[in-house]
């Protein structure tokens, strides 16, 4: 393996254990992390667990862009005790109003031929800078903090090759939905999408964070891209030349499997309501009258997203059936805005302009009325994430939502040439873009005397009790395919400020599926002493959120059965110390129904030996079934669901 | 009375029914109706239930700046709600996102010499451009747009003779605050308080909105200020001098009282929590740290106000520990803001800029952290107003906010000169503004046909009983003094989409006072039919919201004893059927106690006939005690009442 691409490149030089083998376990040095305050609030408090002294990262910071409404005091709260964490264990403090994490990282912090771990789903969007970039777990995070390696399986790397140019109307948000058209949203699991190719010089570092973001949508461990002189230019834009270093994959180079795509083939494309996955050409669904365009967020954060749509309004309004909502990236962003008059293009045409944030994008506020199309440039419409119930949320380029915010109904833009005779306009990077650092509060020295601000929101951790031998639970849920995160804890506006207080955030458990869940949880806690859920493929799909582990294990879930987990809440399973079981046999799944009890004889002993794990059904009438499941777990993990988790993992290690 | 005053001259050109002497009831002819959303959806139910073919009034305005945030489905319902119905009855509607009620509806629609009803308390801003212009419960002004009379006790009129000049960094805001420093949050009840003299000429009609605006915390029936050359100057500023007359007292004209204001001897004053009545000044309380600064609302709302501020606050950055938050008026006014720099300033130094709205005003957002002062260019900071339990909200001008903001702590602006050697900087009004009127969208000529779209949130108004003779019900609350609306019934980002729902909004009835109240208040409806609450002066102060009485109303209170009442609550009890019963001997309050039982035995008769009330009560150790209220009511109200409330009456007139 003398010729290396960039994802081998990238691990080579962090590797600490095991082997580059898709599959196996790795361990690999962190030099960064990036922590949001949705997830963070969690992550601060299990430093202050393992009784940290200081970050041993190069670089960590903790952002504020999720709980931004400030409905009550919850939020702002949380805004004061991130801070003094932050102060406490040498960690940046990105304030609330500076921007979304992600590309306020990468203008600010990203460096190309570094790790990154954040507690975010997202924040594979780094990779489009050549790092190593990976979403996970907050525990995962708080361990790569306090200096430990950060464990994953070798993924596979999959090389995707770039060539042509992109055709006028379409951007790097068309590649990403045609990514996800060809390979829907399992089809990057257990892998790195690395980007070569002629094509990517026609791709900014800002496309290239389009592509990337959305690496997530793929299940993809993430996306690599090279750092090229592109990204040296963005890099010299963002005032950090002295950060750039070129890292690019060696000559000869190979992939564990190639995909090729002609930019210039590609089209306008949309996701559908309710996955990222349904991407149908804009100009199959064009003319449906719409309610609501949003624009922002981490997938589409670039100043020329923002300007593109400016642009495509200027000197029009938008139609009196739209909602017209902005979120511009950062202050930052804001500041360029007004210096390129997108700022004022938009607010012209009828924009409503928000604080800078992840805003609607992971439900806070700007929820569609109901029965009414919304179309964001947002990376994900899962049911019910944007707050409204029944929801239709399309996914599509900043192109395709300011036209259609223009005529009202879902608009191919390639017709903005037919309907308002525009040729496509083009945008001329700034050579040096209007830097803001003025809300980015750096880490002390010395923070050991800090003392962490807890509001009367903020509660410790609950204990969890180490993987016992014998169960006979209920299964409370018979769940399908590709269940999302915010199904299994739904974020928005009720539930986001809950993030510190798991007892309370509990009671949300599951209730988008069945809102009767917690009522029966808490019956079975008591009666059976715990439960069990089943589904099939790609279980906990979405974001990094923990909470989707930890409140179902404060709700006594002992273990899940599906065919196959996203990494992210595979890892955080076992890290709450919930056993994330697998079927052997696919048809086992029709066994069992919601209600039927569930027997392990020696599931302590079965898990820990490695042997097939005996799951005997009880059925309602008295009459039983068996078969047979299994696990893929590493010994390091292993070793941390026996114990009930990675916190009680620390705790004996202390 | 031949020579008049502006007040008189209003009233006699508008007036219908009854005679211009204090106390006695008038009707008067309504050329403008203004609607909010958060008391709007209520007032087109209304309109509906009454049948209305199309709006009677010169111009009613249907404007959405309350319920904005959509954290679900609820605010974007309403608001397909709201502009359907304004098409429906011939309504203007100003779109989410289009700017704050008071200030839009001047600058588009408000006109010298005219007549308005809002359902909005701070409805009397428009005072500010020689109007009449009352804030009321939202069914006087359904009544008004079907063309009836609006009926209101003539007030006293209150002559505040202004002389001198504003001396540097002292501004409007001040001088309202010194008027409620001198009369507190009811010594404006039964007036209209009307500005006259020299000193005028040096107050924009923007620095007379904020004084007309914040007319409603002295309890004023409204305010009114004569239309002049800077009358005349505003409206070219806003390509309106058509619509401009002059309209000034007679010469000779006298007043019911007097007071006389000298603006240069203001000092910047500040309003301390929790009531705008609290007011000293700044020096007094300089130096105590704060956590939040928020600039915006209909108590500054104009152009100069956010331009001091940016002006103060440029090339700075705002202290950090302050969260500074801006709300823009208007789109209008961002607009305007972006060409005088001011939007640049703001953004640069460290804003958090929203949307365009009322946002924090009412709860909507930005609830400070638990323990922290709040500074707020907002009109009120009623206890938990701002969504946060025991909030420290303190109100001042934009001067003072900024000033504060940089320096952490609160400070006087005039110390902007000693700290940063800054001179008071003097704005320049534009003479024609960026005028925007997009989002407007004009009343259909016929809009019969046009269906309400009602959201699964829109319920039908609950029936009311007509009055009763006997009742023996028990008192469920005893309250003190200047009880707001805000603590009957709670504003806020939980409470407000509820607004169209009265099932639901009821049981947050008095809920920031006594949390089991929904719980007593339904088992005493069950129980004894009903209850009764007492309290004491100026009871029901604070906005205009007919929730305060419908919701207390479908919970089955029969009566209020106070031994006052605020003016609009006053007629919003008896609009819902609540008998506003006063003390003949203010010591008979001291006989009650919570949970005491009371006992009428002919309350519909001695109500109808004008009779003193006999009230027995009973002890819990079975002893009784007597005394007698009465009640203040016109015929018109009295027939209103016995019916049931104005619901009724118009259904008995249909």
């Amino acid at each position: 393996m003398s010729k290396l691409n960039v994802s081998q490149k990238l691990i080579q030089s962090h590797l600490l254990h095991g082997e580059m083998i898709a599959g196996q376990e790795i361990g690999i040095r962190i030099d960064q992390a990036l922590l949001q305050d949705a997830t963070g609030t969690l992550v601060q408090l299990e430093l202050e667990a393992m009784g940290l002294k200081k970050a041993k990262t190069e670089v960590a910071v903790q952002y504020v862009d999720h709980n931004l409404l400030q409905t009550d005091s919850k939020n702002a709260d949380d805004h004061l005790f991130l801070l003094s964490a932050a102060q406490r264990f040498g960690l940046w403090y990105s304030r609330p109003g500076n921007g979304v994490s992600h590309p306020v990282h990468m203008e600010r912090f990203g460096k190309p031929g570094k790790t990154l771990v954040g507690s975010d789903s997202h924040s594979c969007a780094a990779g489009s800078l050549g790092m190593l970039a990976i979403g996970t777990g907050g525990l995962d995070v708080a361990a790569a903090i306090a200096g430990q390696p950060y464990f994953v399986k070798m993924p596979k790397v999959m090389g995707v090759e770039l060539s042509g140019k992109l055709p006028d109307w379409v951007s790097a948000k068309d590649v990403i939905l045609e990514m996800l058209r060809r390979y829907d949203v399992k089809g990057g699991v257990g892998k790195i999408i690395e980007y070569y190719g002629e094509g990517l010089k026609n791709l900014s570092v800002m496309d290239r964070h389009v592509i990337a973001n959305m690496g997530a949508e793929l299940g993809a461990t993430t996306t690599v891209f090279p750092s090229d002189d592109e990204t040296k230019r963005f890099l010299i834009s963002q005032n950090r030349e002295s950060d750039w270093t070129e890292l690019i994959a060696d000559s000869g180079a190979t992939y564990d499997e190639y995909a090729a795509i002609n930019l210039g083939d590609l089209v306008p494309l949309i996701a559908l309501p309710t996955s990222p996955g349904n991407v149908v050409p804009v100009s199959e669904v064009a003319g449906k009258e719409i309610g609501q365009v949003v624009i922002g967020s981490s997938a589409n954060p670039g100043l020329r997203d923002f300007w593109i749509a400016g642009v495509i309004v200027k000197d029009k309004t938008i139609n009196s059936a739209v909602s017209f909502d902005v979120n511009p990236t950062s202050r930052q962003t804001i500041q360029n805005m007004l210096k390129n008059f997108t700022f004022a293009n938009l607010i012209t045409a009828g924009a409503r302009f928000h604080q800078s944030g992840c805003m609607g994008c992971i439900g806070m506020g700007q929820a569609p009325a109901t029965g009414t199309i919304s179309l964001r440039t947002m990376p994900r419409n899962f049911p019910s994430r944007s707050g409204t119930e029944d929801d239709q949320v399309y996914l599509c380029s900043p192109e395709t939502a300011a036209a259609s915010a223009l005529t009202g109904k879902i608009t191919d833009p390639r017709d903005m040439e037919k309907i308002y005779g525009m040729k496509y306009p083009k945008f001329e990077n700034p050579e040096v873009e209007i830097i803001n650092t003025d809300m980015l509060v750096a880490p002390l020295k010395d923070g050991l005397g800090v003392e962490l601000h807890k509001g009367p929101n903020i509660k410790s951790i609950p204990e969890i009790e180490a993987l016992q031998q014998d169960y006979r639970i209920p299964i409370l849920l018979k769940m399908g395919d590709n269940v999302s995160t915010d199904e299994i804890l739904k974020a928005g506006a009720d539930v986001l400020p809950l993030r510190s207080n798991i007892p309370e955030i509990s009671k949300y458990a599951f209730s988008v599926i069945d809102p009767s869940f917690y009522d029966r949880a808490m019956k079975s806690k008591k009666e059976f002493g715990g439960h069990i859920v089943i589904a099939k493929e790609n279980y906990a799909q979405g974001s990094s959120r923990e909470h989707a582990a930890l409140a179902p294990k404060y709700l006594g879930q002992v273990a899940v059965i599906a065919q196959s987990y996203a990494r992210i809440a595979w890892q955080n399973l076992v890290n709450f110390g919930i056993v994330p079981l697998e079927f052997i046999n696919v048809s086992d799944y029709d066994k069992m129904e919601q209600g039927d009890l569930i027997r392990f004889k020696n599931l302590r002993e079965d898990v820990v030996n490695r042997n097939n794990i005996k799951v005997v059904i009880e059925k309602g009438d008295g009459s039983t079934l068996e078969f047979e499941t299994k696990h893929s777990l590493s010994d390091r993990q292993i070793n941390v669901l026996a114990k009930g988790g990675i916190i009680n993992d620390f705790r004996t290690k202390l």
